[in-house]
């Protein structure tokens, strides 16, 4: 029992320091972003609360749930997001930590409702294809249980797609925003700033040139496989 | 008049802090806006003065006025926008805080003369609707009580469109730039901060999108009123 | 004598503060910009030498020419583009300061060859009408007296549009970039950042809406007589 | 053997400065880039090693290898991009140092797989025309020694152009993104910033004016030759 607790504590920090570093990484202003991390030998998910100021929240204000979003422990109601991390945590198990902002690039594609192309190596060293960019919810889905709609739909689209989420560490929401997600926190804001960067370039590429094609699955495959799986070569 | 002196002299230092804040969140340059917040008790106004330097700018420095524009209290003529401030505090009395700028994509937006769509859930977090630009004024609007008829103009606007500016913190005038309010300076310039996003990342679905539509109603409605009104379920 | 030595000093450290200030502003990287003024009691020029690193850069650094660009005074050789200032200086006599950068939106504008547009009050504030552009310089222009040429066809342009550099402090020069001037270095080096903020605007504003139009006459005359002339009413 | 050692030590200190530089203009984020530099006396190469984190990396983490790849020195495996380093090394003597990284704008544009134009005198004072992009590799050279590969086609490139690397100091990579270089790693990382601002204002330049073409030769001469060559009179 003191072991579990002790877990929790270190991940109440590990998910406040990733919420600091979403504001420092230029991904959030206000309180537009979330992070949770799941210890998934006890099925807690330690979220930041709901609408708290960035400047004065501290590690020990993140709220802890189990997999029903029960909250076990905390002051303050968790993220209103909560029921979307806790479909992601459901349904892929190799997920440790999901994060959600609205940082303007990726959020824009997400506006526009269009899939993030691979135009280049920067995006093949991470995203092992587009990013996928989810239909936009129906009527039905926004009236009732959104949020935990807004899971299901990442799902359908990954599942729709013949992907997983470790070959596609993020998505984005039509109308709404990017998901991004890691094996911990640290990782999956590192994510989450890679997509941004992607989706700038992605961006410039196509006023660069409106007639540009994604890059050839070989060069996909190179980048991607140099960086992950069994055949890797990059890093020491 | 102890007590009211107290207030005034709070609400200096809330005018003043604001003013400085949005300098900080990169909505200002050199002298380009301007805060005020209204003392409803006492109708009395607190304005930033006009073409003062905002690194030597001091609480004392705010001017004090009543609601016709005589000036209480203050070394320095308030900012040349008083006018179009205090057209505002009369026409609606929820608003406390009133903030121009010449940020630069909520400007763009208003010198393109066109209303900001309302493209994601970001932006139905906080408008609920596209934020509306006026018509340009007209030759005799300009010439004579210019200042006054901006804010005539941003009324008549609201009217025009049924809205009402608790529903919409900020308004863009066409061939100029935006205003925005709230219950005070903090969030009046909160809302300012918010419009400058929104009005970026539209620009920005627009470009990857030419053919994008605003969200649907449902998805507004959705994201307004889970943060605004007696449902609301965002924050703690 | 010595009256003029203290000037001398005096317009040195202006000099040198003014050129520390364009990158703070971040109107210039490395070397790529300068700053002088002229003392018109003794028509000496004080302007930054070429090439030399601002890091090191100190205000006894600072070059001391006469009209004809005789060196007075000074370890280095004066920048490159000493004749473009000293052709400025004898055009117009109301100038105090010149200032040259290759700030990414008005380069961006000249590199483009187009004057830009009056589409907003941010502009009207400061420039009464379009920030023109001059000609591309002619094959023996370029070849002989080259920064001479620089300076001779903004007087050109200024001269064809029947305007004066009271009016409009600053022009693009085709295929290269800005340059500003004001009554002094602090006002100078003031002017060339609106510049570029307006500049970057109207882009913004041509993006959003291609068919915008220049702002009308009386508009602009309302905003620029505001501020300037003798019915100026902003400011302290 | 104790003077080799001491040149080794100083290019250890030298090519760790410029990789930290690369994060602090804002060139790199993580661990996106790589610089090396070369003692051509004794032909031995300091590298930075593959996916260090910058905040940890220290001079003494740079490894050192010979012209064929061999580790001759260091704890770390060197950066995965070491074979396209040592291309260059061996085609070009006069190169010192060599750049990589994934900025912005640089990248935007060899994704984009368009030779950046030359359009203004920015440009002008650095490459003496337009900054290459290779054609894309073929499917054997991206699965077979493709990092020897990428900078194969860099000397195909600059070859079929006949241009040479003094008068181009950089390149961008279709898919990829740009190589810079330098007479040492202060040099090379500086043309590396100034290709990004280049690629940054040729952007703009397209967006205002889609009919602009790049500017004449005599302007090209002129900029280039003031400032390099035998007859070079920019600097001190």
């Amino acid at each position: 029992m003191q072991a579990v607790n002790q877990k929790i504590v270190e991940l109440k920090e590990e998910v406040y320091k990733a919420n600091i570093e979403l504001v420092k990484q230029g991904l959030v202003i206000y309180t537009w972003g979330n992070v949770s991390a799941i210890d998934r030998e006890t099925n807690r998910i330690v979220i930041k609360p709901s609408g708290v100021d960035y400047d004065t929240m501290k590690p020990e204000d993140m709220v802890v749930l189990d997999l029903e979003g029960n909250i076990i422990e905390g002051n303050y109601k968790p993220s209103s997001d909560t029921p979307t991390h806790l479909a992601l945590y459901k349904a892929y198990d190799t997920i440790g930590s999901v994060v959600h902002t609205h940082s303007e690039w990726a959020t824009s594609w997400a506006q526009a409702g269009i899939d993030i192309p691979c135009y280049g190596t920067t995006h093949a060293d991470y995203f092992f294809g587009k990013i996928l960019c989810t239909r936009a919810l129906t009527k039905e889905e926004i009236e009732v249980n959104y949020e935990l709609n807004t899971g299901k739909v990442m799902i359908e689209t990954m599942a729709n797609n013949s992907k997983n989420p470790d070959e596609l560490p993020g998505m984005i929401i039509s109308n709404h925003g990017p998901f991004g997600w890691g094996k911990d926190a640290v990782e999956a804001v590192h994510n989450m700033k890679v997509m941004e960067e992607i989706a700038k370039m992605a961006y410039y590429t196509e006023q660069i040139n409106r007639r540009i094609e994604p890059i050839s699955q070989v060069l996909l495959d190179k980048h991607y496989l140099r960086k992950h799986g069994k055949n890797a070569y990059y890093g020491q």
